[in-house]
């Protein structure tokens, strides 16, 4: 088999660097090693930034997103009880992110695909990069019982955290950041109406909680929760009682429970490795970085070096400009950092830590506190929450 | 004896607000444990906010002030060799700093209190003050070998942080926060010309450094070295070598050097009571809470207690309003956990911590690279920078 561009991973980032190439007559081929299903299946992030949902419109794949999605303007902090609005619309000349889950992204792009006629391998077994390094770089995988060989320019690292595609690469040509933070968060979707038309971020002594929405009718609630905590110790009843706990008065009076549809808890980490390429091998979203996800970028960093790399891949295949390949790492890391960076102050900022001392508690509050009183603040806090915006490659 | 306020510690924040109760009719004296020489040869601040210049105009202490001091509307930030300026006046829409040394300071307030002819008692021994949580306060004191009491309404706490005010309050009625750093600044005085028009702070991977001045042939550079140093370790010549590594390679190049006139060693450290105030007795400046002194905020942050305490003090005496008393505390330290946060920020972004793992290296990187980059950022840095407004007292 021989495509241009062997894509590891049909997660949205994987489908939407597939979609994009695809649309500039650049060839690939998808090797995924879960069933469609199974990828469907993950509830993940929700709030899409602007640069992001741009990029879906210039995949064409905005339809479904622009009919059904919610355009939030704002968003509210939650103080210890004191509520702010953080206007991202006016503090950010405009700008605005979209709510649309993760789960119908990935079902557009999976469409769009299929419409295409583009090729994706679902339930490919033992995926091999060979030939990073060299100019003949080829991936190897296995699929109803044979082992196949798929011969291509480049390979694009779209299989998150746990892939292959990173840890293929020798650990000694990998720096790696990391911060594991000592709690998780706790989330539950219901059919349930939103507390509030924004999310809202909630600040309190007994920790973190986020109120966050897919729709009208269904939403889908976090509570920070120690690491060794398990689902299981988590009854429906408990949650919502803890949640209304930490929420304004109004707010937790106004919120409406019902069950559970999913409830599950995820650790909280930051994760950096540098570089994000090796040879024809090039890192995107989570098979390179990890935010903790108080800021919502996970997905929309994913979807930032998704348009760096096609956008670099587009003047190699048009341009020749091979030499831009080289750049791939250092512009991405750029926005990848200062995304690391916003993710990490968020969670700092609106997080319990027990083990903090006094002096760090109150900095916290400070800190948070001159934030959301400053307008340059809020700003600053906009700005990020929208999207820092994405670096043009010349 | 008898006053209505007695002031301890004849440094520039009990001076200034000597001066303020003074003008307004209200009585005081000032006892301090050194000679006016003792007090005069301490090298401390030289950079005052808009709000201090404002104030010590209030006090008909400004004509020297405005005569010789330099109106900065900027500062240069040197990151590992690229230099930003921060342009403060429009950042801030028009606000400035004014360079002009605490030295001087507190030479224009001695000569404003001799000429007014209010008291002030140098070398009084002993100090204590008694009756805080009493309708009966006093302070005793040795001078010339005898033992005296002096009656008053208020005493104020205005003898740093080594002094007797805060130490005299049971220490089960404050709380302590406090963050040591493991670094100190070594500073130099020097007749040189300043080797730029701003001041220069900058981050470098040998340690930070720092270019200011006390006028345009009076010099103060500072430079990051290990908390263990001893000033017999740096030489002069070390002392310009070692900044000239640190700073970028125009600015290296042009620096005049000379022979130091004052060279020593200062830690850095975080601290803050809560609350800053016990009965009659109110801490101000140094007594309550220590900045590290990145960022200029020590001696402004004193300023900003004193003319709390005065306005409170003002509508005290004049309108009987004794219950304002209880909210001096809260008043100040709004504003003092704000200069704490911003002190602790500037220090963390531009000092080399060797303690620190890749993590938090990046992030400290990135976020000074956000915060330089936009201008929200910028104008986070400079608002602070020229000094958050002073609160009313209403």
């Amino acid at each position: 088999m021989k495509t241009q561009i062997a894509i590891i991973g049909a997660g949205p980032s994987g489908l939407l660097l597939g979609q994009l190439l695809h649309n500039a007559g650049i060839d690939t081929l998808i090797l995924e090693r879960q069933t469609p299903d199974y990828v469907l299946g993950r509830i993940r992030a929700g709030v899409l930034e602007q640069g992001m949902v741009e990029l879906l419109r210039q995949a064409g794949v905005g339809q479904r997103m622009d009919a059904k999605g919610l355009v939030h303007g704002g968003f509210e902090l939650a103080l210890d009880g004191r509520r702010v609005h953080i206007d991202l619309h006016a503090l950010t000349g405009g700008k605005t992110v979209m709510i649309y889950g993760q789960t119908e992204v990935t079902r557009d792009l999976m469409a769009a695909r299929r419409e295409a006629g583009a090729q994706t391998i679902y339930e490919a077994g033992n995926v091999v990069p060979h030939g990073m390094k060299t100019d003949e770089a080829f991936v190897t995988f296995e699929k109803d019982g044979e082992t196949w060989r798929l011969d291509c320019d480049y390979i694009a690292g779209c299989d998150g955290f746990h892939g292959v595609a990173r840890q293929s690469i020798p650990a000694e040509s990998l720096k790696v950041f990391e911060r594991v933070y000592p709690f998780g968060w706790l989330g539950i979707l219901a059919d349930t109406p939103p507390v509030h038309d924004e999310l809202v971020y909630a600040r309190h002594a007994r920790g973190f909680a986020l109120c966050s929405m897919r729709s009208a009718t269904r939403t889908r609630y976090y509570l920070q929760v120690p690491a060794s905590d398990q689902v299981e110790d988590w009854s429906d009843q408990r949650f919502w009682d803890e949640l209304k706990s930490r929420l304004p008065t109004a707010l937790a009076e106004s919120l409406v429970t019902g069950p559970s549809i999913e409830k599950s808890i995820a650790p909280l980490r930051s994760f950096v490795v540098e570089p994000m390429q090796y040879g024809r091998m090039f890192l995107v979203g989570d098979a390179a970085h990890i935010v903790p996800p108080t800021g919502a970028k996970g997905l929309n960093l994913a979807a930032s070096d998704v348009s760096t790399l096609f956008n670099i891949l587009l003047k190699v295949y048009r341009e020749g400009r091979v030499n831009l390949l080289e750049k791939y790492s250092e512009v991405c890391l750029r926005r990848v950092w200062k995304a690391e960076r916003f993710s990490w102050w968020m969670t700092s900022m609106l997080h319990r830590f027990d083990d903090h001392d006094g002096f760090s508690q109150r900095i916290s509050e400070s800190e948070l506190d001159y934030f959301v009183g400053s307008e340059a603040g809020r700003k600053t806090i906009a700005e990020n929450y929208v999207g820092l915006p994405y670096e043009a490659i010349e």
